[in-house]
């Protein structure tokens, strides 16, 4: 029988869609591969006790930032620390990275040079090497790639569809202000475009400017982790929204989930100003993102390991595939999940 | 004493000064981190036999590659082959790729999927597995990156520096052909602007044009220096043109070395095709580049293995540094070598 294939574009596929699309024909050929495509990082065999992770981001100016607002330094640092955090969504160390940049003759050297310094503090911040990449002239605009080398111990490696039914899921700090931040940021851009003569009134809301410019990849949870003995059934960061992340755990696990509305953490910043950009909490937790948080699930009978513990909140629990992935509301209703999260395509 | 810091540009710096200024104050924190930045590749530990090798590239639209001339699968197909070269100039094998692309919205689905069918293409060709990466759009033009993961045994690696006063400097295939390639790329483009009626006549240049679009990494000459049993002492691979590999390789090792004109290793073709574009064969070998040929010392008692082997070409000695690098014209004059390879800074 013949199918007849649908004509396709790239709005279509999406971001997750089109890699899918695009790397269906390559199979790993043996050899130290473990574990390609379809995770936060790739898998590669090591030694007899562990694993090397392996991961790689790109960043775009106007399309991942805005130089307007975006200072350098915290550019550099954001790249580091976003690509880092594929490490540890595995259960992994970070050890090395390569970094690509590339910039059209607008950017002079003191531009490269407060980009690295960003870029320096990172590696300094999360104990990484920077052992090596390409610089490279563009026709225009600025583009950042991290690639980033990892290391976990075989009896560790969190993928993403470890997952059971009933482990629960747990999630560290809090959703929603990075998302924020960048309503604030992009709010003073306007006010600034219409009239050059006013200052940004940036002081007021600078823990959220803070998250959205320079968020910190959770390497402390991944010890905090260890310390406690846990080792989550499966994990990913909170990069492109809450919803997203849920599905893709769900997916790869060939599980439901519910979560609930009432568990869900918010800095009281982020209720407070949310409501100021007529947002609710939730829009900004399930469809927002760059959190860099860490999602997880863990086996019931670890629950005592993080019962109490201010660093987690448990958000709800996996169920079986067939139930779907689910918003419990706070009056009990359930709401399918839909990935609205951040498209650049 | 206060020295009077010069302002410098990133023109000044040129690429690799760039690289350097960059990354000066990254310094390796132990761990894991062998080598970091000034070889073809970082190196990792592995285990107790063997190192991880990584390294990572980057080409831009409108600076490595031009789209009027380039076919996206020639070009995904390039990129893979030009990183994987960098584990092969460390006599390592390549495993792993990762790749980034960024594409604006000029490029429809079927640019993304015919750039894939030439990566996948190397994948096949040089037996390594695409195991990850990221795509985004961007606001203008296209950019590829890849980054290669390999292996090498610890009693293999081949580092830039290793060379020592005397050993012989080796050459695998010959010198010139890419850069012929683009000069006739460049002269039809030229042709077609100024008569869009006038077809490219390519045919007759096919093999040089071919040497430009689709060069071939030399993991060929890695299995062949092991199946000789030739552990070189020193290597690079040739991307940036002769004279400019030549000085790393000495600067490096804190070496000289005299280079012969004469032993040079030129195809039939590019000394015809030279004579066409006014060039000097030898302008094309030391300046031109891209030729991913493997430019290696060997100590004089490995000579014997190498003697007569229609894959290399002896092309000079290492000599102590205070005698300077130097090429030896036909008529045994010495001229000292300067890099004027491909800058796009």
């Amino acid at each position: 029988m013949h199918e007849k294939r649908a004509a396709k574009s790239i709005k279509d596929l999406g971001e997750f869609g089109l890699i899918e699309h695009l790397t269906q024909s390559s199979k790993a050929k043996g050899g130290s591969t473990i574990f390609s495509i379809g995770d936060d990082c790739a898998v590669i065999e090591r030694d007899g006790l562990s694993y090397t992770l392996v991961s790689k981001d790109v960043m775009m100016e106007n399309i991942h930032f805005d130089l307007m607002y975006v200072p350098l330094k915290h550019l550099g640092f954001k790249a580091v620390s976003a690509a880092l955090s594929d490490v540890f969504a595995m259960n992994g160390t970070a050890e090395q990275i390569l970094i690509a940049v590339a910039a059209s003759s607008r950017f002079p050297l003191e531009a490269f040079e407060e980009l690295y310094e960003g870029i320096h503090h990172a590696c300094s911040v999360f104990d990484v090497d920077l052992v090596g990449g390409d610089t490279s002239s563009a026709a225009q605009g600025l583009m950042v790639s991290v690639s980033v080398i990892g290391k976990v111990d075989k009896s560790k490696i969190c993928y993403r569809s470890g997952g059971k039914p009933n482990d629960l899921l747990i999630l560290s700090g809090d959703l929603g202000r990075p998302y924020l931040g960048l309503q604030i940021l992009e709010r003073e851009k306007s006010v600034f475009l219409s009239n050059p003569q006013i200052q940004p009134e940036l002081d007021r809301f600078d823990v959220l400017v803070k998250k959205q410019l320079m968020p910190s990849a959770r390497k402390d949870i991944i010890e905090l982790l260890s310390a406690l003995e846990i080792v989550p059934t499966s994990m990913i960061d909170v990069s492109d929204g809450l919803a997203s992340e849920l599905l893709h755990l769900c997916n790869r696990g060939k599980l439901g989930c519910n979560v609930y509305e009432n568990k869900l953490p918010f800095h009281e910043e982020t209720l407070l100003m949310a409501t100021e950009f007529n947002l609710t909490p939730l829009t900004c937790a399930m469809n927002g993102g760059e959190e860099y948080e860490l999602l997880f699930s863990i086996s019931q009978e670890d629950y005592p390991k993080i019962q109490g513990n201010p660093h987690f909140t448990t958000i709800g629990h996996f169920t079986v595939e067939n139930e779907g992935c689910n918003l419990i509301d706070n009056s009990g209703t359930a709401h399918p999940l839909k990935a609205q999260g951040w498209r650049h395509f």
